[in-house]
């Protein structure tokens, strides 16, 4: 790039909200999304929540010419959703999936089928000697109770994990993005996390000019998808996607523009997705000097979001750990009500009691049952075990990076 | 580092088979390795199946002032039994879990409760600005059966994603070392595809000066610990525990000197572990000039090599997808039996069939069993649905490998 003008990167990220016979209107607003991105020529597209194969199959064929270079991430038993389109080179790909992603008997959220994810793709622009920039795409763990929140814990261990993957990764590129719904409010613990751990700037803060819904919301109330009781407490919407990026080695980023939709898809009548679309336009230039790393500034500030964040986690571990200790005794009483079984019907045969009659029914069902209680809590003691592992972990690793800190000159 | 002598950097690195209640006189072996440890004084230890966290815990204590900074990485149901001693502060740490390795219902093996995954520790020198080395502590996936190797595809996919892993994380160190036992022979494929792929150096292949088993082996029938049954075919033994490395930047490695140890731990009657500690002596030097890529030096031999290795991972895909049908089938088949039942029950409660006793014992072991079977096969298919997608994931990244390579100048 030396010697070359200012690259000019427009990104588009969006939730797509695909999921096949849930999703309202599904084939018609991925058929709309596949149009836009056709008319509109971005330079990056990150797309989450394509949960279908076949939707990404067929905005592939659709997107051929505009964007000759995609990638689908797959992962989990549904698959990670996550895929990038892009009219550069994808020289590499990486899936990262976080230790932890919520519980496999909340059916309910099915979070934990999703595989949730970060996918890594290195780009590589003509002309250019080395790769520029990785696009990032991205979805962490949802928030289904704000005041209640008994996935936080897993967020942050997310947020500490996606964290930790970019500061390893990001050294061979010039330009790190991070695109992506990360379920987290501007102010939430875990996003000042990330950005403070890994010197991320927010698109939405920095950009010169923004045009689309107040306050950069991207779950709002005036889109007809969206569940309008889980924003009554917030009148103008949310914020929860986000695009995040940072020059590495000698380069500079500037946010031009910053735009989300606002409801319905333009010149149309139905919404892209539940969640808004955000687009930037990025400013990428090589400058003499190489950046001064942006880790240290604030390292104190930092300190405090660690520490807050390692007391979410510690909260999170003694709640797992209790779930460990519940689980593990149910099971053990179980087997206790097996064995129990197991003696009467061995007396049973050796001729004791032999008056009345072996009640071989309610016995039956009685040994079902338990055997029942055994698998599952036996299951979840092992999934609850990995979890106090994975907190756990984590805790030890933020200890480790608050001490980096303290110990900085 | 500029201006500096040479660094001499000490490594030891053993697979110390300390399974509790399993492996045989596990501690007096893990106070025989702590002792020695103590007296020897490496600058850095990397250690595997190190499964007990007291056993950690007891060796971190014992050399606590020889090395006094170490850690331990957690992950999945028993732990990952990785863990690193170091004489230089770890700045910092990332576990990344395999998204395969083996199978929950194998309960023989294992391997799938282990969450077996690669550390990452990044450290850094006294005196020195930048970090300087990663070591990284690692293991792949058994072989149970060298002829009929059912776990292939899982050890490919691992080793791909190793040196995924590796490429994208290298970049921010000077020095990458690559410790533990890999499970693969020096010729197979996936060594050859992690060398060839990463750049990194074979310490045996190396080394000006070697010591120990003949060819380097570190599964020997002289260990009184190994099954010499499985070391038939291998008179010699087998090498699977390797030490490899790859300056980044402006700096040189060389290996001075490779040592293993032979049966017996030195002066006393047993060995460490089942496995043979591999010992080496880098030579790490800051040269002027950057080193010049690795890679790119025989893109062809490697490109066969990523060919053959998808080739693999493309025949454990077609096996995971036939066991994704069977067990989907078999789950379709015991839901049928349970509505089959429902029917035959409902029937019997409105009065059908009323002349012949209705047969409640068989009639409810029958459920039971149709249920069993239903929860069973249903798990395996979602099992084999993630492998699946893994395996495919796995097969289009080596794809995008292989058409980056080609169309390299």
């Amino acid at each position: 790039m030396e010697g070359e003008p200012t690259l000019r990167l427009r990104i588009f990220d969006l939730n797509c909200w695909a999921i096949r016979y849930l999703s309202k209107r599904r084939q018609e607003r991925v058929r709309l999304i596949g149009d836009t991105l056709r008319q509109e020529g971005f330079d990056l597209v990150l797309l989450q929540e394509v949960w279908s194969e076949q939707d990404y199959s067929d905005l592939k064929v659709k997107l051929a010419r505009c964007y000759p270079f995609s990638h689908y991430f797959r992962s989990g038993v549904i698959g990670s959703g996550l895929c990038v389109f892009s009219k550069f080179p994808i020289l590499d790909t990486l899936l990262y999936q976080y230790s932890l992603n919520g519980y496999p008997y909340m059916l309910q959220h099915g979070d934990w089928f999703c595989g949730k994810s970060v996918g890594l793709g290195r780009c590589h622009r003509h002309g250019s000697h080395s790769p520029f920039a990785f696009p990032l795409s991205l979805q962490l763990h949802a928030e289904y109770c704000r005041d209640k929140d008994a996935y936080l814990p897993h967020r942050l261990v997310q947020a500490w994990e996606l964290s930790q993957f970019i500061r390893h990764t990001s050294k061979a590129a010039d330009v790190v993005l991070l695109g992506g719904d990360l379920n987290m409010h501007p102010e939430d613990v875990g996003i000042r996390l990330l950005r403070g751990w890994t010197g991320l700037r927010d698109a939405f803060a920095e950009a010169t000019h923004f045009e689309g819904c107040k306050k950069g919301c991207t779950l709002v109330p005036g889109n007809c998808f969206t569940d309008k009781s889980e924003l009554l407490p917030f009148p103008l919407g949310i914020r929860i996607d986000y695009i995040l990026y940072k020059a590495i080695s000698s380069f500079t980023v500037k946010c031009e523009e910053l735009k989300t939709t606002t409801g319905p898809a333009p010149g149309m009548n139905i919404p892209f997705s539940d969640h808004e679309a955000v687009m930037a336009t990025l400013h990428i230039q090589r400058q003499g000097q190489p950046a001064c790393a942006t880790l240290g500034t604030a390292d104190l500030a930092l300190a405090d979001v660690v520490t807050e964040a390692r007391t979410e986690v510690g909260v999170g571990l003694r709640a797992a750990q209790q779930q460990r200790y519940s689980s593990g005794r149910m099971a053990v009483l179980a087997l206790l009500l097996l064995l129990l079984q197991a003696v009467a019907a061995l007396a049973t045969l050796a001729g004791l009691g032999a008056e009345q009659p072996f009640p071989k029914l309610s016995f039956c069902l009685l040994a079902f049952l338990a055997l029942g209680v055994l698998i599952l809590a036996t299951g979840l003691h092992l999934f609850h075990t990995m979890e106090v592992k994975m907190l756990h972990g984590t805790e030890d690793q933020m200890w480790m990076a608050l001490r980096a800190l303290q110990e900085r000159p």
